[in-house]
């Protein structure tokens, strides 16, 4: 079996490295213009891995940034990037993808329906599947050229495939690799997502020590007390809140952190503060993912469905607006607008009734 | 000339030093129900000051926990609490006040506004004359029972009386003691608080270290960072939009810095960093009055005179948003409401006339 990965950030290149130490040919690409930050990977075509589960040196089939080579003979590709990269990444697969390929988003935070769309405008009319994932497999980071570090392999995450119709074709798969459940629909999923939920409120709650320590910073260490959780929980429940008005039971935080084999059972600062993550040190600065893409590619969709519903979620919005206003940016505009899903124009029964057939 | 200083704080002690060591003769009280916290003054009379223009020990002319006998041939009346001690201090006021007293209030933060109506409900029908300052005069701690530090004596600060027309009533006096200048109104003065500005949005956006360092934490020195100073501006930004629509010409909070002798002239973070605010230790805790201060008796009463005139003000909202949940309040129904200020069915249009002439 044939597998490509896309993407050369932390995520692909463990995503690339574990598949391959489990027996799976993979071809990993990376955009043509970031081929600098992989010039290692791309001469020697291994990565090396070590703290999870698979360690060892990973000679992959193919390291490439050559899309169609990648692409070629595979069944399930594999998008292993930042959720502001989704669109770049379908507006290139709308010329190379398809009909018998399956794209998975690793994760996704309702980008499937951003992916979709892009697809749709380019032009694809057939029948498309295209899954998500809740969380990334691990927390790992890349210490040095194509070699990773894993801190957690997760036990159990979500995955939401569209249309959910079509589910089985892409969870037969997975659950075969992964330890995944299965969402009832990308919707679901995209709500499932740990990182704006954990990542947001509390690293604006900490802006303050993260610039004056230059980065010296370890964020579930001594970022998470008790009173950053309770914010974190308030996000949390909103989230929740939102689920339910969509008709979705939805896990909490301090649950999936549990479940997923990060932290003991527990309230979210005990899960927290029992969690390997104690050990990844960061952010390291103000500019981090944690939230330019959690907070315009997270919490901005998650205040879009609250809307639909007829929902209010003051503190999201609150994050919403106190990051913009910290980032000089309007996250509101910028962010994954429930307009760029391609379901602004939607009720909610039509929103259900598209992400499960896969027809507006 | 006697003066009657009610509180029993950082800036009530100083106040009543630093009087008395000007040569006033000063009436000193205490709630009954703080005497515990005061024992000393209590049996001594004495308070000694040290680090302002004004240092040695001061005897007091009275210090004592029996309002009728402070408020004995006093004209003037400084309540130097917290705002959340207005109400109680306008309710023990009802019963004492005679016709010749005025009250200042330092600070105010609108506070004039809710005394006055407070009087009002207790059937007080003459002529009320009431003046607030946007600051306490000095930055100011009690480092042991009577001995209070003084980090810096302001150059400058702002006095706002109700109503506007008996304005010189009291600034008369208060200019031959403090180097003020008089607001246009007592709006205009509680729009100019210094402190809900730059405390709420800093001490949230530090929330995690404070916890974390166990209150070993220097808001100014350490906290106060390029990025955090950026959303204390979004603040600040929005609180000279809400003077501006109420037809005020207030100053930004780092020219009022350097107008006061904070800091150095130039931006928020350059005015912080260079001023002796640094040196001042704290918050110590997530329950600091620069959050359960200022944001219900500060940011909640703006955003309130911000909805008079039509104007959003989101990065305000957010905060107190976030706020609540980190405290598990409802500041929005806690705080300083338009209702108990007493002009929340009034029109901009009968507010200033009402702050002007005293009568609705």
């Amino acid at each position: 079996m044939r597998i490509a990965v896309l993407g050369g950030g932390n995520g692909a290149h463990q995503m690339a490295a574990d598949l391959t130490l489990a027996g799976l040919k993979v071809n990993m690409f990376e955009m043509p213009r970031f081929k600098e930050n992989v010039e290692k990977l791309l001469r020697t075509g291994e990565i090396e891995t070590f703290g999870g589960a698979r360690e060892g040196k990973a000679r992959l089939n193919m390291a490439s940034t050559d899309i169609e080579k990648v692409l070629e003979d595979v069944k399930h590709i594999f998008i292993v990037v930042p959720a502001f990269a989704h669109r770049p990444y379908a507006e290139l697969l709308a010329s190379y993808l398809k009909r018998d390929q399956t794209v998975t988003l690793f994760p996704g935070t309702l980008g499937t329906l951003e992916f979709v769309k892009v697809l749709r405008d380019e032009g694809v009319t057939w029948d498309l599947t295209v899954a998500e994932t809740d969380t990334l497999p691990w927390a790992c980071r890349l210490v040095a050229p194509a070699t990773v570090k894993v801190y957690h392999t997760l036990k159990r995450f979500g995955v939401g495939v569209f249309p959910s119709k079509r589910s089985r074709r892409v969870t037969e798969f997975l659950e075969k690799i992964f330890p995944i459940f299965t969402h009832p629909d990308v919707i679901s999923c995209g709500l499932s997502s740990l990182n704006p939920t954990l990542h947001a409120a509390s690293v604006l709650l900490n802006v303050g020590r993260i610039e004056y320590s230059r980065g010296e910073f370890y964020l579930y260490e001594e970022g998470i007390t008790p009173s950053v959780a309770r914010v974190v929980k308030a996000v949390d429940k909103e989230r929740l809140a939102i689920g339910k008005a969509w008709g979705y039971d939805l896990t909490p935080v301090e649950e999936d952190l549990y479940l997923s084999g990060y932290g003991p059972k527990g309230n979210l600062w005990q899960a927290v503060r029992g969690s390997s993550l104690t050990f990844i040190k960061g952010p390291t600065s103000i500019e981090s993912r944690y939230l330019t893409e959690d907070v315009p590619y997270g919490l901005v969709p998650w205040v879009g469905l609250a809307g639909l519903v007829g929902l209010d979620v003051p503190v999201m919005k609150s994050v919403v607006w106190i990051v913009s206003a910290l980032h000089g940016r309007d996250y509101w505009s910028e962010g994954r607008t429930l307009e760029k899903l391609g379901i602004s124009d939607l009720s909610v029964e039509e929103i259900k009734r598209f992400v499960a057939e896969g027809e507006k």
